[in-house]
């Protein structure tokens, strides 16, 4: 694909190369993101940063990726205090928007919904999430983490086992994540959800037609045997319509240290797109695998901002210019990142 | 006027050569805001933006105007996370916030608040609207709109016909841009809204007094005739004591296509404050214009940041440094103004 | 103390030194502060300000104060848009916010949440206040203000006599302000306070053991008598478990120009952290001494932009870069410090 003033709505727009792309990029943000050089490349840029729907991890994540390329974010956090409930359609707010912006992310809760903005907008627009349907750089920065996880134990994307655990029919990053695997060979799928929450059919033959194999089930053990990587999800409770009937499948599935020893690899990687639910009732990830080594959930959120860094740079073509006046960071950063 | 050091507060400040003056920095300020160069004029210095009620399009064209010409923006956006909430005087948020900021901007819903915070201020205070009071910059851009739509035609604002639609009584735009109407020479307006919402008397007979022609009118089609300019406005649900009354009003005028080319000059230019009410029992302004080359509406906003980052360089006092220093935008960027 | 990477969480950090350290560092900040240099010791620095409970007054300052050193702040500020709503640990937030930021302020209700925070983060966090426990970058601001005062009318902290006046119970700053006054010699405190508000007995047996005079009253004469200080503060009402209990105290002590000039010394300053409850039925503090010349509350608050660049400057290591690079202010500042 052609980065350059692309709008980055769905991962179904990446070919294998492209995502090579974007990981090659994202490796070189690394001076930038842990804090050891300075870049302006995008000095003087705005991103406009659009979230109507509640975020912080995401939300200071991209914000935080286009300051470290030297450009200013200015945000609107809350739909209330927005024109659309003046009545306001989303093409006048992408007219308007994309007039004060150089690039836009946006998060809305209605499917389809960022993608109408991209249609009206004058400039690229990033989709941080539009509800139950995509999170493109969520599923870019879940492979850049599996990459690099499994590089140090000498494996590779093509030809890995992959357990996915929990809400597997609301989880977007699960879908996500599933639709860009469809690019690479040979993969092992164990999908293990309650039997009402499984991964969407749709999905599933989609893999299973891209030549990987694909395991469902409601046994956490036999899901779990001879995986690289285990990818835990929440319960999410705010795409059911009925909020009780999470309840039921709150805390079926769990991982920790005790489980991570009866069933997994000792190289076993554990992922979990965050937030995870620490309440005693759910707490599908348990704590006391936080100092675990290969606990990657907080590499994940480190990475995501080398991921978007790479998005931002390669859609407003600053790729080469990164290192151009780049100066040493001057002020105590302790080796902080792993 | 002195523009350094100024409260921007009301329309009513400005003669005639202080608009021209407006204009002139606008101009001027065109390549930074259409991305061409990147001005650090203002880098280092801090907008404070307090905004006491719902607004984006106004906080981010503000906020975005003081970024491109270097600047930090502070925001506060609820009046729930602020002290006035614990009793605080706008006499005490006044000096405590001018201590940080080197400029602010203020939208309350109480007319006269911005004034009176200004007036505790230790710096310029912008008004960014006070209820259904005063919106200064909002005039100033609607103005510098007409201006550059009317050159463009051979045309000039001494002299033009324009037509105001809508809720003439609630809307601030209107009336503010009536208020600075009253610096030029021969102007007809034509002022159309149901008889419960039309322009408040006094504005009537100050515009006559000024020598300008007024006419009023229930009736769209007789009142359309013969216009250089018709300026369509939404109805100001959130201004009615009782909400359900604004439904019998919603609807009553609206401009679309069909409406255009039966009334309008080939001419015509179309603008509206936004945001426009698109919802069916409203839609002022039709969609189907939307690829209209009369169509402001969308210049409107981009003008605002010309029109903006010329009272902020006006007031700090940096209108001969913008160049200075100034260099090329190095990102991408696609010719996206008009 | 080491100030290079530690977290600011509590006054009882400091000994005497550190706080002799941190004020000479606030000294040097007052030409960046006051707008007439511009530093960029922090230029491509991330301050994360995590704003768990409503703030205008420290968010903006601790932001402002980042910005003067050239950096950038990414701000959250309302809980209710955070991942803590899907049970999200303070763990997991710090984990994840650290690797976005290179300091972090945090204000949160719950006492001890900072300092749970900061043992989970990768970068130093800074104390905004959690709830009613501390507040340290107040007591030092407020520290820092009573020096300045009183160095000009030829006084010290040493030996001084302080009254605190109104709700001693639930004030955090005049917790955290005695606490910090335990370095000091000889002082003479008048807590002034209903019965039930009166300051908590730990802090004042640690007063006594420190060697310093303490007189507990509720006539408000006699406490004032002879006072170098005199501290009001406002009605917690936040912190009462009935809200109807704080309206029996409020309005109860009160300073305005009658009782000012009747009860105090000629010199006595005149402190409140802010905001003041200004409604008829509190009114701690009289709109009537807002021209007097020791009213030092606005002081207090410019003062803290320079504590709080002083504090970001010494934990992230740059006190010797400040003045590096710097550059004259050139936009329009009248001077408006006093």
């Amino acid at each position: 694909m052609e980065f350059r003033g692309a709008h980055i709505l769905s991962v179904t727009q990446f070919e294998r190369d492209d995502v090579q792309r974007v990981f090659e990029v994202a490796d070189s943000m690394e001076p930038y993101a842990h804090r050891l050089r300075i870049s302006k490349a995008l000095d003087g840029a705005i991103l406009g940063s659009m979230f109507f729907e509640p975020s912080t991890r995401t939300r200071v994540s991209f914000g935080c990726a286009f300051n470290l390329l030297g450009g200013h974010v200015r945000e609107t956090t809350d739909i209330k205090s927005s024109s659309i409930t003046k009545g306001e359609s989303l093409y006048d707010t992408a007219r308007v928007i994309s007039g004060y912006s150089d690039v836009v992310v946006m998060r809305h809760p209605q499917p389809g919904s960022v993608a109408e903005f991209a249609k009206a907008s004058r400039v690229p627009v990033i989709n941080g999430g539009d509800g139950p349907n995509e999170h493109p750089s969520q599923a870019l920065l879940d492979l850049y983490t599996i990459k690099k996880e499994l590089i140090s134990k000498q494996r590779s994307i093509d030809g890995m086992h992959i357990a996915m655990v929990g809400d597997l029919k609301h989880g977007r990053t699960v879908h996500s994540l599933s639709q860009l695997l469809l690019l690479y060979k040979g993969i092992t799928f164990s999908l293990i959800s309650p039997r009402e929450l499984k991964m969407p059919d749709s999905i599933v033959a989609e893999l299973r037609n891209a030549g990987h194999e694909v395991i469902e089930t409601e046994d956490m053990e036999a899901g779990l045997k001879d995986n690289d990587t285990v990818y835990l999800t929440r319960i999410q409770e705010e795409r059911f319509e009925n909020k009780l009937e999470a309840d039921i499948y709150r805390g079926r599935f769990r991982m920790n240290q005790a489980i991570y020893t009866r069933h997994c690899q000792p190289n076993t990687v554990i992922m979990h797109p965050l937030p995870r639910d620490s309440r005693e009732e759910a707490n599908e990830l348990d704590n006391d695998l936080n100092q675990h080594p290969n606990l990657a959930i907080f590499r994940q959120t480190d990475n995501g901002v080398l991921v978007r860094m790479a998005l931002f740079a390669l859609i407003l073509d600053v790729t080469d210019k990164i290192d151009r006046n780049a100066t040493d960071v001057g002020w105590y950063t302790e080796s902080r990142f792993d």
